[in-house]
């Protein structure tokens, strides 16, 4: 039984990891949030407070931290006692939290990859580069460590996982389908950190076929998908978190990720990218200011934590796995739908946050629980499953099953 | 008569300004250029001699000078000896190189009103927030400045005075209408520094119509104009210097400014510009660092200059000007058109900056004549436009008329 947490990060995201926290802190114990501007802790944490939403009477304490510096993030975990770090700050800083956390014992769970901010698309697969490369450290000390356990990568390992153990023998393909349709009513604006969002389509896609990585463009590879609720939607091949590890474990898959855009987003997108305002190498101005010209678009687009209160619509995340049972082919869609204006009312935060910063509640959850404290590093579709999509149905993000695949059977994963 | 020429800029219409002084040294006497960086300099009188533009042996010189500092732009005049200073720097220097000459008794020209770096489009007439101020002072020390004496502002302000002097008794409207039928191959340029460019674009569009100045906005009046060899063009109303001093002469004419856009260009700056990155205000990244927008998409875009090598194609920049002559309406079209690749093989420049860089030394040669040598402020269309397009038909810009406007009779202004 592990206890308390540390939250990193004050975004959108760490919005919603605090209030779900808070619903569940008589599992989780004393709760914290540091990032490098307090003061976005204490706003948090006061939104927590309106709501009502502590569970049971306790502590939720905010901190200044570099989180860059995993000796600041060692004596912090030290300070307060915490024993499961949720990592939701920028993905820059996430191998310097994981080192404070081997260096403490702490268990670690994040949403999203280590990036290096000079540095984007990289060798495939992903995690070799950064993660896993301390995997064996980890075993070594115990030390539970939950890699990309947001919705995507996150939730979407563990709808692979399930339909695979659930509905097959043999695995064909894995196809991850994220659709928002959901309207925040701005001229643009991205649903998290511009600077991530846009790192994610600038690089080379990267998606496993027979047996090998494969490459594409961004907005190279669209197809249309005829979803649950939010009906047909065009979606591209992008590169993505998920597919390194899903790739790893399940080689004989095809792995591919497709995430819906609208036309009017692809235009800013490549107006963007074609004058090389997306770029993550510095330019040097007339003046002889050296800018990185991303971190300007950034600056100048909506904080996506303020799209929040006006966002309408719902998102439709889920995964299309195609193989054989009983050598007969067989295939299932594995999938969530979530309101953007139900997240609001219930966090303060729009849909796409509220889909992030659950499932790693979720995770922390199970570690405190015991269900998941793996004494190692783990990608999700190497845990089991069933108890995340249990304790999910229960603090907001129910799974649902099509069984036959899109225009299947539809039903609740464990009905 | 007046002698020796100081050229302030070293960009694209800074380098057609040189070849045109080389061309005509035997008139203009020794030649100088100066700006920040002295090796742009070098470069472009290293390209006069490369093409073997001196018409007589003689000097040029390259200089460093900082022009927003008036007091050592008088140093530099006093030190070479110049009577003639040709403003091609930014907009942001003009007033300070304008004091230089007033402090010295040099003459002054300029192609584009003096601009504040934080502010855009301020109250018209623009003229009277900064130049005019400084005409009193002229005249009284007797100080030759011609003010605005490009293409546009320049020679088509001497366009409206010849249509009105020749053609009519009365002026009822002045349509100023400038299309750039080129292309430069690139995924998006400007055809001159970003900057200045976007900065015309982002705010009020003034024109003056009824005897007031009226306002829209960029993009929203646009009219198809069927000219002579470029053909059928769309062209908005737009801000332009011209306007300011056009309508103060001619306050009975109606006056407007078009500028011919494709829909790629009006695409890439409608994103720009609602993103904000267009904004000449400070925003801050997340790093706190204070960045100007522009000045970004600036260092992203081509250098102007970059583009000419590859530039093909025709500008056809001209006036419609209506009136009444001996009780009937008359109208008539004064026009020029330039071929980019043939300004390029002359002076290695691309046609904007061709027809920006030739008018400026036409004024010098006929301030050095004696013809325009005013002894006070004047813009272009307060002085003789006959000498001035006899001068610009010898150093290449023909000036060519359509007689009963736009299908009109075609022939050379003085056939």
């Amino acid at each position: 039984m592990k206890k308390n947490v540390l939250i990193i990060g004050a975004g959108g995201v760490a919005q919603v990891v605090a209030h779900k926290c808070a619903q569940n802190n008589d599992i989780l114990g004393d709760l914290h949030i540091a990032s490098r501007t307090k003061s976005k802790c204490d706003d948090i944490i006061a939104s927590v407070h309106e709501k009502g939403a502590m569970k049971v009477d306790g502590p939720f304490q905010a901190h200044a931290v570099d989180a860059t510096d995993s000796d600041a993030v060692a004596e912090l975990i030290r300070k307060t006692g915490a024993e499961i770090v949720i990592n939701v700050g920028t993905a820059f800083v996430n191998m310097h939290v994981l080192d404070g956390c081997i260096a403490t014992g702490a268990a670690y769970i994040d949403t999203a990859i280590h990036e290096e901010p000079d540095k984007i698309c990289e060798t495939p697969p992903w995690y070799a580069n950064y993660e896993w490369k301390k995997r064996d450290l980890c075993a070594e000390k115990g030390v539970t460590a939950i890699l990309g356990a947001g919705f995507d990568p996150g939730v979407v390992n563990a709808f692979a996982r399930f339909a695979i153990d659930e509905y097959m023998d043999e695995v064909k393909s894995i196809d991850i389908v994220d659709i928002n349709a959901g309207s925040h009513g701005k001229y643009f604006a991205t649903n998290f950190d511009p600077e991530i969002n846009f790192r994610e389509f600038t690089g080379v896609v990267y998606y496993w076929e027979d047996g090998q990585w494969k490459e594409t463009t961004m907005f190279a590879s669209g197809r249309d998908w005829d979803l649950p609720v939010v009906g047909s939607q065009r979606a591209y091949q992008s590169g993505h978190d998920e597919v390194h590890s899903l790739a790893t474990n399940y080689p004989e898959a095809d792995v591919r990720f497709w995430m819906g855009f609208g036309d009017h987003y692809i235009n800013v997108f490549t107006v963007l990218k074609n004058i090389g305002l997306l770029s993550e190498q510095p330019v040097t101005t007339a003046e002889g200011q050296e800018v990185v010209p991303l971190k300007v678009v950034k600056a100048c687009l909506p904080d996506p934590a303020s799209l929040a209160p006006n966002y309408t619509g719902k998102t439709c995340i889920g995964d299309l796995v195609k193989g054989v049972k009983d050598g007969e082919e067989v295939e299932v869609f594995v999938y969530n739908v979530a309101d953007h204006k139900e997240a609001y009312e219930e966090v303060g935060s729009q849909g796409i946050s509220y889909t992030a910063g659950v499932p790693p509640v979720a995770a922390a959850i199970l570690i405190a629980e015991g269900d998941w404290d793996a004494k190692t590093m783990k990608n999700v579709e190497e845990l089991d499953p069933k108890p995340f999509f249990t304790v999910l149905d229960r603090i907001g993000l129910p799974t649902r099953v099509l069984e036959g695949g899109l225009g299947g059977t539809d039903k609740a994963w464990n009905a």
